[in-house]
Parts: structure tokens; C-alpha cells; sequence
């Protein structure tokens, strides 16, 4: 199969929209973007041995969660899929029927949110690298950012954390644990669902404050969006995944490494006007069937604290940094 | 330097635009599309030991000339650069410094042709892996592709071909030649000049009836245009760089392969209405001071052929493949 050969294979995949005006095969794909809308961008790469192993996941799921990874980013800017590009370094390892199927897991997740992959770049590389990005559009009165939480304002998220982590370990056979709730897990890790909906929901209310991606873990995830607002946090409650709770019980640790230093959960993080969140939360429930999870308070000194029965302790950044590791 | 550091030091290198609304630092870049035009996107991936080597080029020259592989697509599509994203994968033997350099390079190349780069991702990886996307404009009456030759056209490029590979036979010592010419080759494979006022400046002929950027070697790209447009082509003349005549003199090889063969020149391809070509041509010398070189002409059946004296010979396809090779 030569490099032709296989644009072709990968442009069956992707189907034609007529959204897209010209698509893979040109030198550049082109679009008409919405008039009356601010365009966002986003790219994330994924390394083999890094960040995925075909020893936990197959071709497929690995597809799917590296798209999922980059569209979560757009669900944090309230922002609604439009076109993608995929850039993929190919080790001699990885068969082209693996890779269609990697290519096909990219290509099922980015449909189910809207988006069309329009492009990309193939080339050899000693383990798979998948450099994705995604384009997505919002209204400029909907666009959140990490920088807008206020003191006072509710933390909060989308859903609970620490069944992504506890999935990997599950896959690993590192933990066993009851199977319904592995079999979530393990979902939770290979199929991740990014909160497109409930961001553009979330994105409509001026009473949200301030959006953000949970990808990294919530202690340095809730640093990030702290130090870009110029304040603090207190964390008075973490909402932990059965599946988690269950893994960390399994292994004697304590639950919350999982939803703390986890990462990879794509739960949205916000800070949400204080008096506005009851009410907020009652019509995500009953919009979404999930809870808005209260996690604590912006504060206006720029400490991250955990409460915990009334004394506050500061809290390490555990999550996932790339280089510090 | 943590992840954040990082971070911090890049964004200090592209500088802040205004026309990008957010930058680097939050989920997403945002900007605000023009109206009025069609937006263009193109990625690649470079990857270390594929596409380039830290032996041949110095961290700088390898940012500048991934950044204008890239920018070229643009230059294809006739397209005004606007924003992009730089996805960066980093081994462990590149230290801080190097990878700022290379950073830098991939700044200097962006700003030089109005590119701000908008965001990214920095990840870890076994080699460095650079795949950077790229977002430009245009009005939808001068875009141009690949599939639009038609029989008859006259086919040219903007300049000379073989340079860059007779420049990286000169980086390796692979060959040795007169001073001056190897100084032209070894700039013309470090640090290419994409020819984005070019492209834009044919975009508006309509007697400019196909373009594509001639980056993989003549012989593969011209065969890509003839099967996207349904047509032939006829090779009359090769315009062969003067470098990569010397070093083909040099090593006794026929200079065709440098033409052919060699790639990354990023002079764009086209496919010109024949009665209107002398007259683009002298407006484009005068304009750009240099000449818009003849290469053969477009036929109606579909085969690829080089005219020498008045033979025709079939031409293999000797250009890069990532795959096939």
C-alpha cells in the first residue's frame, strides 16, 4: 500500500460533507466559516508508550479517546465541532489494517460529535503519533475561559472523577474489582465521552463564570484555572466514580489519588456564580440526567486548599505534567 | 522546566496578535474569521531521522523549514496565512535551549509570512515529532487546486528545481561543489522561502487554471495534478537549479534526478491557459524578478511523458513516497 493508496483507504473512511469544500486529497482542505461566529482551535498529540499502549487498548479504542482527548477541548470553550485535521506517524510495526482501524475509531468519534475530518499528513515515525486538530465554532457571548472564576464562585463539574484512571488500571490487571463497575471503567478509559453538549449548554449561561477541560487531573487542572483567574480554590468535597472508590478500595489507597491526579476523565471543570448554582444545577439534571458535581469555592487569596472537617490543607499538584514526570 | 515553563517560554516567543482573540495558554485559541472569505487548512508532521536530522540542520533551520513546509500548502491554495498550531513531541536528548531554537525558527518563519501560531501541544516522544497546522484565507474566486488542468494548458513552475536536495548532499559531504552555489543550495534546503505572494498573486489570473505546491519531487507531483484533473502531461523541459546542475556535474549523475526526484524545492506547479502564458509570465518576471519556467504541457490522454528529442518516453515516478520507499 503506498502513501496514495492509503489517503484513499483513509478518505473512504471520513466520508464527504458538503460542509467541507474541498477535503483530503488537496493541498489544503477549505471551508466557509459561519459568518457571526468566533472560530477556536485546538491540537493535541498523542505518542505511543507515552500516552496510549496497544497492550491496554485496541487500534480502535485508541483512535477513538485521542479524537475524544482534542474534542473535549472544544466542549470547554462552549464551542461546537466543525472540521478536523489528523496528522499520523506511522511505526513499521503498526499493519495498515491496524491502522484503518485506528483511523475508523478517530473517524466513529469524530460523527458522533459533528465533525468532519478534512485533512492530514501521514508520515513514518518509530512509534504511532497522532497529532489531531480540531475546529469548532461558538456564538462570542457563549465562549468561556479558564480565566473568569470569581471569588465566591461554586466549583463545580460536569460528573465525577477517577474512572478513566481506575479503567487503565483495571486493563492493566493491576486492580480487580466488581464487573459491572470494571466494565465502566474500562469504558470510561477506551470510549470517553466528551462533554460537548453540556459545554454549549453551560457556555449559554452568563452565570458560568469560568469553563475548562478536566484532562490533566483536578489538582493541577484547578491550579490552572486558579493562576489564570488570579485567585484561589477550596475543595470541600471531590466527586469520586464507583469505579474508583471500588479500584482504591481493592488496593488499600485512597480514592481520591484517583480523582485528583487521574486525569483523563474530560468532566468539565467551571466556576459558577454562587447564588445562580442551585438552580443551574437542578436544570442540568433534569437537561442531562447527570448531576452538576459541587466541589467547593473560589476564593480570593490564591491558595489551593483541601477542607477537610473544617481544617484546610494545602493541596500538592498531582496531576499529569508531562515534563516534571 | 515543568510543562507550565514551558509553556510560558514559547508564548514569549510568538508574540501576541490581536487578531487572535485567545492564544496560548488557554483549552483553545479563538479567532475571528474573515467575512466574506473561504478558510483554508493544511497539516504536516515531521518527524527526526524521517524528515530531517539534527546532523544536517541546527534546531533553528529544522523550525523554519517545517514551518514552511506548511506555510507552502498555503502558498498552493492561494491562500493569505493566518493562524496555527504547533504540535511538538520532545526526546529526552533535546534539551530546554534546543527545543527553543527549533521554536524559534518555526516564530521567525510564521511571523515572516503573517502566520501567528496560536497554540499547540507539548507532549513527550521518543524522537522529536513536529506536526504543525496551518489556517489561511482566501477570497473563493482565487482558490486554486490541483484538479482543475485542462488538455492544452501550459505547464510551469515558479522557479527551479533541485536545489534543496543538491543543498542536503552538501550538508553531508555527499558532494562538493563551487562555494557560492553550494552557499545558494545549502539556504535553499535550510531555509526555504514558501511562495505565498506568488501563489496569491497567480490566484487572481484566471488563466491560472491548477496549482499545487511541488514538494515531493516534480515526477510524483505532477502525476498527483494530471490524475486529480482527469488529464496528461507532457515534460519538455526540466528547469534544473543551478546548484543541483553543479552537484550532479560533480558526482557524474544525470541532474534530472535532482529535478524529479529530489523534493521540498516548494515551488509551486501549475497549469496554465496556453494563448495566456507569455503574458503571465513577463508580468510575473517583472513582479517578482524571476522567471515563471515552462515545463511541458498538459495532453489530453492520461499518461505522464518526458518529450526528448521529440521521443516519448514514459516516466517513472521517482519522487518521495513516504510509504512506498
Amino acid at each position: 500500500m503506498n502513501e496514495d493508496e492509503l489517503v484513499e483507504a483513509i478518505a473512504a473512511l471520513t466520508g464527504a460533507e458538503s460542509r467541507v469544500l474541498i477535503g483530503i486529497g488537496d493541498d489544503a482542505a477549505v471551508w466557509q466559516p459561519s459568518r457571526s461566529q468566533r472560530s477556536v482551535i485546538s491540537t493535541d498529540a498523542l505518542i505511543e508508550g507515552v500516552h496510549f499502549s496497544r497492550a491496554w487498548m485496541s487500534p480502535d479504542d485508541i483512535g477513538w479517546r485521542a479524537m475524544a482527548a482534542n474534542l473535549s477541548d472544544l466542549a470547554a470553550m462552549a464551542a461546537r465541532p466543525r472540521l478536523g485535521t489528523v496528522a499520523l506517524g506511522i511505526p513499521p510495526e503498526w499493519t495498515p489494517q491496524a491502522l484503518l482501524e485506528c483511523y475508523a475509531g478517530m473517524a466513529r468519534c469524530a460523527k458522533s460529535y459533528g465533525l468532519q475530518i478534512a485533512g492530514g499528513d501521514l508520515v513514518r515515525a518509530p512509534v504511532l503519533t497522532i497529532a489531531i486538530t480540531v475546529i469548532g465554532e461558538v456564538r462570542a457571548s457563549n465562549l468561556k475561559t479558564r480565566s473568569g472564576a470569581r471569588p465566591g464562585d461554586v466549583i463545580a463539574s460536569t460528573g465525577a472523577l477517577g474512572a478513566s484512571r481506575a479503567g487503565l488500571d483495571v486493563a492493566k490487571g493491576a486492580v480487580q474489582i466488581d464487573a459491572a463497575l470494571a466494565a465502566r471503567a474500562l469504558e470510561a478509559h477506551r470510549l470517553p465521552q466528551p462533554r460537548l453538549a453540556q459545554g454549549r449548554w453551560l457556555g449559554a449561561s452568563s452565570r458560568v463564570h469560568a469553563m475548562m477541560d478536566c484532562s490533566d487531573g483536578l489538582s493541577t487542572d484547578l491550579t490552572r484555572m486558579a493562576q489564570a483567574s488570579g485567585v484561589g480554590a477550596s475543595i470541600e468535597r471531590v466527586p469520586i466514580a464507583d469505579a474508583a472508590s471500588a479500584a482504591a478500595a481493592a488496593l488499600g489507597i485512597d480514592p481520591m489519588a484517583y480523582a485528583l491526579a487521574g486525569g483523563e476523565d474530560f468532566e468539565l471543570l467551571l466556576a459558577i456564580e454562587s447564588r445562580a448554582f442551585m438552580h443551574l444545577a437542578r436544570r442540568f439534571q433534569a437537561r442531562f440526567g447527570q448531576a452538576l458535581e459541587r466541589i467547593g469555592t473560589v476564593r480570593a487569596d490564591e491558595r489551593i486548599v483541601m477542607v477537610n472537617q473544617g481544617r484546610e490543607e494545602p493541596i500538592a499538584r498531582t496531576g499529569w505534567d508531562h515534563f516534571s514526570q
